[in-house]
């Protein structure tokens, strides 16, 4: 009977999941909205509607198959609780609300969804770190036992592999390297805190940069004509491509700032390869080129030249369901 | 019967070795010159004169054992390969040697040891790694699955540990955390860059920051009568426990970098505790507050206090011949 696995990918806006086979093969996928459910009290609606929707999606596939697992990604998602913890944009306190108390905001949704399937294997974490592991067991990094996956979307996650498993680290949350800190009071992050990598390197960073560099250089650029309002990473690219000259420094500033953190990632863990994934990722050369110049001018003379920096080999609009039903298949190796 | 590892640590003076039993007591030890054996050529002399050493050491236990293998920390020492590759201040080139092939400084020692030594298990890896396997054998850091070794000596060493796993990485190099750049255009690194953390932090690193305070702070202080090249970190804590303001401004700088660095790292590997090893850790809390007071300044929310600052468990002269013989005991286990 064909072995199927379920990944759910949780977003601020929707929640889209899929029935995925062991070679990454999608054979059903829906999506609910995830907004529609805002405050604390609409969780248990959002675990009874997501769980309906699942059904309607089992139910849709037409040959006989055993669902194996349920593998999810979100934010703040812990792989050792199965829950969700203080998520800054889901299931939030109402504004009226007065006495918060974070510990009330820990959503154990692993539990949730297996309870409503029988008990079957419900694995959660978060999207970085799905998207690292979908690369294992689909991807470029087939085979290999330590890299580093770096994901460029509104922020910038990672995952470290080490030894062929992924760190986790002590309570679940490793791998934020988003917020290493590159620039003493720097750019203020969502965090909290100011200068941490993804205020520089993300979509929303290379943004951040392209605003600054409007006001440093004199150039000409099509950028001017858009309100920040309106504006978006692709339009970077776009106008890269034709040669803008404010949009090819914000991709070399980019490229510096990453290329000068992975080389410090590298004297930590020395992987075989670091790939690059998500929108910001799908600039290509654009970001690939610099990046790898000035990882390479950066690097310790022990990993100069050894460290390939590789493109996902995931893309297309299911990669993140790829990559959480990829957590199923990698518990049952 | 008794069972026994040997540990053997190889430094730029001095080759120290002892036997050890699983629960860290040593029962014989002695040492061997490793600067009478400068030059390239010296090396096939220096293990035969070693392994004559460790048989004399060998035959003064006098009751009965099993040497179950021997453990080795070195520089530029490669677990994977069991070669000392490349090492900065061991069999050199000598001066008149014209035509240098690097790849002629690559040493087999433990498949040399191993050969003297009846084909016993002979592990060799660099001397911080061999202290961060100390801590999980001996130390403090029994039972942890997650957590960071910092080594503080003539440079900055370290060893990551994930998922109960050192971190050797793709090549064996991994755990160069002395190696991340904190300084743009910083003090100039033996590494051939500069800016490296061990340039700060560090026996070596803190004596630098002794002499720029010198030039930029008016204060009186007892430094000022000693000369660059009489001088030692041990001096500079001297001078702090006595309220000397540039030795005690000396400490919190170096404090503010190591937290700095240490919030940054957590951020990779989320450790349950890191653990500081080596002569300028014996500062104490003249090091540990300040260092933990700018980590968790610096860290994250996710992680802030929630990860232990240590000194290490393992201390005295044995230490180093410790790490080194943990490697046989966490390879059996």
């Amino acid at each position: 009977m064909k072995k199927l696995a379920i990944g759910i990918d949780i977003g601020g806006i929707n929640t889209a999941f899929g029935m995925v086979d062991e070679q990454g093969d999608v054979y059903a996928e829906s999506v609910i909205s995830t907004r529609k459910y805002p405050l604390l009290e609409d969780y248990p609606t959002y675990v009874s509607d997501l769980c309906n929707a699942l059904r309607t999606m089992i139910k849709s596939i037409s040959f006989e198959h055993e669902l194996v697992g349920i593998g999810i990604g979100a934010p703040n998602a812990n792989i050792y609780s199965g829950m969700i913890e203080q998520p800054a944009n889901l299931w939030k306190f109402s504004e009226e609300e007065q006495n918060r108390d974070e510990k009330r905001r820990f959503f154990p949704l692993a539990d949730d969804i297996s309870k409503a399937f029988g008990g079957v294997k419900v694995l959660i974490t978060n999207d970085a770190n799905a998207a690292t592991i979908g690369e294992m067991v689909y991807g470029n990094a087939k085979g290999m036992k330590d890299f580093i996956m770096i994901t460029l979307g509104t922020g910038l996650g990672s995952g470290f592999v080490a030894n062929g498993q992924m760190i986790y680290g002590h309570d679940g949350f490793a791998g934020e390297f988003g917020h290493i800190i590159v620039e003493r009071d720097g750019r203020v992050c969502g965090c909290g805190r100011k200068g941490c990598l993804e205020t520089y390197v993300s979509a929303t960073g290379i943004k951040r940069t392209a605003f600054e560099l409007m006001a440093t250089m004199p150039d000409r650029s099509k950028l001017r004509e858009i309100p920040f309002a309106d504006f978006d990473a692709s339009m970077i690219s776009a106008a890269a491509e034709e040669g803008d000259p404010i949009a090819k420094e914000c991709f070399r500033l980019t490229g510096e700032r990453l290329g000068r953190a992975l080389a410090d990632a590298a004297t930590v863990t020395s992987p075989e390869a670091i790939f690059l994934f998500g929108g910001l990722a799908k600039a290509g050369k654009l970001l690939f080129e610099p990046t790898q110049w000035y990882m390479e001018e950066n690097m310790m003379f022990a990993y100069k030249n050894k460290i390939k920096l590789l493109p996902s080999g995931i893309q297309g609009k299911n990669a993140a369901i790829l990559g959480a039903s990829a957590l199923i298949w990698q518990a049952q190796a």
